[in-house]
């Protein structure tokens, strides 16, 4: 497509995303199109997701570390699909604000992010907004033939359980909105969650081989796990007195005088990239076994039941949760 | 990613974008990702554009021709490579302005679409924006395995094609902005060209197998010519003089007093969405026959030379043209 400043994309794409291709599919960039060959034995994952500035980042976010929040958001889309990710499609739409420090700051973190993730451009496009800018990116994944994950899977009886920590995307965005009284080192820690969270690649094979459904938390727990009910026909019993907080989100509950608000907060507010999934009992310990050797944070946080929906309880009472955040029950 | 309303956002996803699923990949929009199973014998290609409102379509294009253009462009990359569509993934990025009856127009162009070209939606994402709405598509579509044709293969001695007609785009964004004065039939076509332009899918499988390069026209004929010759490490010379031209764009031409500056407008003007490509000599007359069979104009506009860049000429005369535009040579 022609854009309005045509030698500033081109030389976008020619100095800042060249050096980013991958170094056979994406033909250098050279061309409009990227050439995948097939790989038998294994399906492909696709995802797509976009970010706006001022309503999915900050204005003053760094664009190294919007460039890393893009391709991880991503990234964690097929994490929770049990598939491992090999490239990437991107649309940059930069907005006015965008000259030459703030697209290499964007390449730089895409660049970092490629090693740490072992994953490499195979096209897109370029071009300027007059509004704020915004970015797409459609990430590619294998996984075995027939082994993606779906949300749809979900059994009574099964167990629910979710990786890391919940809540520090809901605490990040008011860290880096300047909101939250805690001390430096902790907003620090949140505020590094909301710009460049870590998708659970480390735990994909895992989901892949012992869940029955997963999906990343996104939209925020209960959300995504409303959406694995509904897709699956069950019910979910989640359990919110004992989400897993980070020692941030554990000093930031400690200041509220409404524990069960506060946790309704934290499993409602999205941009938490962990993976929620479901599984048979039986798998508990294997589960369990696969997270310590991973170091990583692995808990129960309800069942599946025959049931339809989502129904969260603290210390036994239900918690009512409206749409866009939460009621008591 | 949650979305300032996701509600709307769930709503259009639920309401107007699943119908036009992939019946079977795109898992009814239900889950994060598409799953495509592997074809062996065949490569996959990918291709991803972006259009933004005030840039790439007018602020009061109907939604459901700016849907049809997005999708367009994105196929014509494909027919370029010689490669059929199969499915697209879409990310919206909603301004003010598309309410319901706007994201309805949106989706009913889709859908027409979809059966005219038979491709499906396989995924994406559906977010707001405080700015001018924007959208970004990524198309797939399938060539037997090493077939695909690039814009690195054209040979000293080749002859240059195009398909189609030259110029449209560029005057249907005048008649579409109200700046030409033809009649109105005229004016209609040129601005339903501008709006909803024909990739050249008819054509894919000829340039597959006789093409030696190709790109589509979407930068200006002169631009996405010279990007050919600048990726196959060869020079081009292109005739003006015999520029196809539609009947509206014959009117246009003859109301001007410099043919050769109006040609250079016509040939860097883009938004043509033709395909221009390189052939041995040989290949002239199957080539002929073929678009004879599909009842395609095919123009021979030029030949490759061992020399390097593009070369435009005018009645033997050579003409300059800038990046940008054109100079009298």
């Amino acid at each position: 497509m022609p854009a309005l400043d045509v030698a500033g994309e081109f030389e976008t794409i020619e100095r800042l995303l060249r050096p980013l291709a991958h170094p056979e599919w994406g033909r250098g960039l050279q061309d409009d199109v990227a050439v995948l060959p097939s790989r038998p034995g294994y399906d492909l994952v696709l995802t797509k997701d976009a970010i706006v500035e001022g309503v999915h980042f900050l204005p003053d976010d760094p664009l190294e570390t919007v460039a890393k929040k893009l391709l991880r958001v991503n990234l964690s889309d097929l994490a929770a699909k049990g598939a491992e990710p090999f490239g990437y499609l991107l649309a940059c739409h930069w907005s006015d604000r965008c000259g030459w420090p703030e697209r290499e700051a964007f390449a730089a973190g895409l660049a970092e992010d490629q090693r740490l993730f072992n994953v490499f451009l195979l096209g897109g496009d370029t071009v300027k907004t007059p509004g704020p800018a915004s970015f797409s990116l459609t990430a590619l994944g294998w996984v075995p033939a027939g082994s993606a994950v779906s949300r749809a899977g979900a059994q009574p009886g099964d167990l629910v359980f979710v990786t890391g920590t919940i809540g520090d995307g809901f605490l990040g965005l008011k860290a880096a909105r300047g909101e939250l009284s805690l001390d430096a080192e902790r907003i620090d820690f949140l505020v590094d969650h909301y710009r460049s969270p870590m998708p659970r690649l480390d735990f994909a094979d895992t989901v892949r081989t012992l869940a029955t459904a997963a999906a990343d938390v996104s939209d925020g727990l209960v959300a995504d796990l409303a959406h694995v009910a509904k897709a699956s026909g069950v019910g979910v019993d989640l359990n919110l007195a004992v989400l897993p907080l980070s020692l941030a989100a554990q000093a930031w509950f400690e200041g509220r005088v409404d524990p069960q608000a506060a946790l309704a907060d934290l499993a409602t507010g999205g941009d938490d990239y962990q993976i929620v999934f479901t599984a048979h009992p039986r798998h508990e310990e294997p589960l369990r076994r696969e997270a310590e050797r991973r170091l990583l944070r692995l808990t129960r946080v309800g069942e599946v039941t025959p049931g339809f929906g989502l129904r969260a309880t603290y210390g036994g009472e239900l918690v009512a949760l409206s749409k866009g955040g939460w009621t008591h029950g």
